[in-house]
C-alpha cells in the first residue's frame, strides 16, 4: 500500500478494523478459561489450573514466563486415555501375536506366545518381565518404522475396547483434550511423556491430541539405518533402547526437550519422578494427578492396582502441593461424544 | 462488537483494514525471498532454495505441505559454524582438561591428558578413538546437566578462535542465519542435527540460531536421575548413549522428530545419510551441502580433510540432485558483523 492510498483509508473504521484484527491475531495474554474447559466442574482442581496459567502468562506477573518456557508434559496411559482393563499397547501386542501366528507355528507350544494366543492372562503374567519383553520384541520389531506405523493405524481403526465397545482413540479423556487445547491457546507447548512406546503413540497423537510426533516422548527399541534396493529404511531391532518410566521420565524429558517443564500431569507412581522433577524447578510450577475414582463412568483403582498403581503419589501429593484431580467430582464428562476422535 | 456497532463500521475502509491485518497476521503463503537472504548472491543455489520454499508453501502447488510437515534439519559443525582448525567441542575439551588438571595431578603423566595439557596434537591423535573418548568422558561427565550447561556458557563467553580472534558463537555463517529465519518465516520448523554433543549445543543454540533446546539433536552420554539433599538432579555419566553421525543421523532424526524432514543441509560425509534419508521421501525435497572453498574468508577443504571430509557427497551430489553451495561464489559474506552473536 503506498502513502496516497494509505491516507485515503485512514479513519476510525479503518483503525477499528485494525484493532479487531490485532485482537484476533495476537494471542490473548492473560489466561482465559471461560468456555475453554467446559468438561471440568468449577472445583478447586480447575481453579488451580486457571490460576497457574494466569500466573505464568499475565504480563507483569512475578511468575511470568515467555512462551518458549511454557512446557507442559502429560503421561499417556491413564492420564490422557484409559489404561484398563489392560494397557492398550498390550491389547495391540496380543492381537499382533494372533495376526503373526500363521508365520510362527511354534508359538502354539511356546510361552509366552501360547498364553497370548489362548488369552490365558494368568500364564502370561507368570511369564514375567522376560516373557513380556519377548512378546513386545516379536510384535514390535523386525519391520521398518513406516511399516510399523501402518500396522498401528490399521489396528486402531478396527480394535474396540472390551467394555465400552468404542475405538481406543475415542476413550481419551474429554477434560484432558480441553486442557491440552487451553494450554496451547495460552502459548504452551504440550508434550506426551509416556512409558508406552514412542512409535505406538506417534501415528495418532497429532490427530487425537494435537501433539505432533516431535513432541511425543516414550519408550523405544533401537533402529538401524539401511538402504534396501536403493531405498533407505529404518529397521526396528529387537533391542530395548530406552524405558521412559519412573526415574526414566526426567531422563527422557531432558533428552527430548532439554528444558524443565513447568507443568506435569500424571496418574500413577510411574509419573512420580516426572512430577518431582517438574515441580522442583524455580518459579511457579504445577503438578497434577488424575485419580481414577469413578467405577461407574470409567474405573476406580489406585494403591493396589497392578496397572497404574497410585500409592506414593497419593501419600505425598498434599505435602508437595500436587493437585489430585478426582474423575468423579472434578470432571463433568469422561469421554468425547461418540465418533469425534475416531476419524482416521 | 454487537451487530449495531458492526454495521456502523462496515464499509470499504473497514474491509481494507481487515484485509491488511489478515495479510499481516497470516504468514504469507508464497515464499518471499526479497530481502530475506541478503548475504546470498543471486546464483542458482539461492534460486534453488527460493524455488523449493515456494513449491511447498504456495497454496495450490502440487507439492504444497502444511506447516506441520515443513521440517528442515541442519548439521552444525561446518554447516552452521566453523569447524576448523578443530571442532569447537574439542577446543572446549582441551581447555576443560587444563581447568580440571589441578584436581587430577596424574594427568601430567597419563595419555591422552598429557598430550592435551601440552597441546601436543600429534600425540593426541595417536591416542586414537579410545583416547578421545577418555578425554570426552573426563571433561563432559561427572557433573549435573545444569552444571554442565553453565560450564559451556562460561567457556563460550571467554574462548576465542585462534585465527579470527572472535567468540565461536560469532563464527556462525551469516547466510545460514538468514536461511534459518527465512524458513521459519515460511512456516518451517528448523532443527539442528549434529554429531556434536546435544548438551554442548543447547545452552546457546536458541540465542544464536533461534533453535530451541527441543529442536536440537546430537550425540549424548547417559544421564541418571538422583535426588541429592532433597533436590532432584540429572547426573551425567561417563557412558556413550548415542552417536548422532553418519547412519546415526536418520536414527536420531526419527527418534527426536518422528517425521522425515523435507530439507537437509550438511557439509561433510557425516551428513550423507541425513541427506539421503531426507531426499528419498516423496514429494518435493531439498538436499544441500556447504562446500568450504574459501581459504581467504574461511577455510578450503573437502576430499582429504581429517575434519569435515567431503568426498562421497561431492561425487554423488549431482546425480542425487543435491545442491552444492560454494562459500566463495554463493555467499556475499561469511560471518555476522562483529559483536552481534556474542551477547550472552
Amino acid at each position: 500500500m503506498n502513502q496516497a492510498s494509505a491516507s485515503r483509508v485512514t479513519g476510525l473504521p479503518f483503525i477499528l478494523g485494525l484493532a479487531l484484527c490485532v485482537l484476533c491475531a495476537v494471542k490473548l495474554p492473560a489466561a482465559r478459561a471461560e468456555g475453554a474447559l467446559p468438561s471440568w466442574n468449577d472445583t478447586s482442581a480447575q481453579q488451580s489450573i486457571v490460576r497457574f496459567v494466569d500466573q505464568v502468562t499475565r504480563p507483569g506477573s512475578p511468575d511470568y514466563l515467555p512462551p518458549a518456557e511454557r512446557i507442559a508434559v502429560f503421561d499417556n496411559d491413564g492420564t490422557l486415555w484409559s489404561e484398563q482393563p489392560m494397557y492398550v499397547q498390550l491389547a495391540f501386542a496380543l492381537d499382533r501375536v494372533k495376526a503373526l501366528a500363521p508365520q510362527h507355528l511354534e508359538w502354539k507350544e511356546t510361552q509366552p506366545f501360547k498364553a497370548a494366543l489362548e488369552g490365558d492372562m494368568k500364564a502370561l503374567a507368570e511369564s514375567g518381565e522376560h516373557g513380556l519383553l519377548e512378546l513386545v520384541m516379536a510384535t514390535h520389531a523386525g519391520n521398518t518404522t513406516e511399516e510399523f506405523a501402518g500396522v498401528v493405524k490399521d489396528w486402531l481403526a478396527t480394535a474396540r475396547h472390551p467394555r465400552f465397545g468404542r475405538p481406543y482413540t475415542e476413550l481419551v479423556y474429554q477434560p484432558m483434550l480441553e486442557l491440552l487445547a487451553y494450554l496451547r491457546a495460552n502459548g504452551f507447548k504440550t508434550f506426551v511423556v509416556s512409558g508406552g512406546g514412542i512409535e505406538f503413540m506417534r501415528p495418532w497423537a497429532e490427530r487425537v491430541y494435537g501433539v505432533p510426533p516431535e513432541q511425543v516422548v516414550g519408550s523405544s527399541i533401537r533402529t538401524r539405518y539401511e538402504v534396501r534396493d536403493g531405498k533407505p529404511v529404518l529397521v526396528r531391532l529387537p533391542e530395548i533402547d530406552f524405558i521412559d518410566d519412573k526415574a526414566g521420565k526426567p531422563v527422557g524429558i531432558h533428552q527430548h526437550i532439554g528444558r524443565r517443564p513447568i507443568l506435569a500431569f500424571g496418574n500413577s507412581d510411574g509419573d512420580f519422578q516426572m512430577l518431582e522433577w517438574t515441580t522442583a524447578g524455580g518459579g511457579a510450577r504445577l503438578g497434577l494427578i488424575v485419580h481414577h475414582d469413578d467405577a461407574e463412568r470409567e474405573y476406580a483403582y489406585d494403591r493396589k492396582s497392578p496397572i497404574g498403581r497410585l500409592d506414593e503419589g497419593l501419600d505425598e501429593a498434599s505435602q508437595r502441593g500436587w493437585v489430585v484431580v478426582s474423575m468423579k467430582t472434578d470432571w463433568k464428562r469422561i469421554f468425547p461424544a461418540g465418533g469425534s476422535a475416531a476419524r482416521q
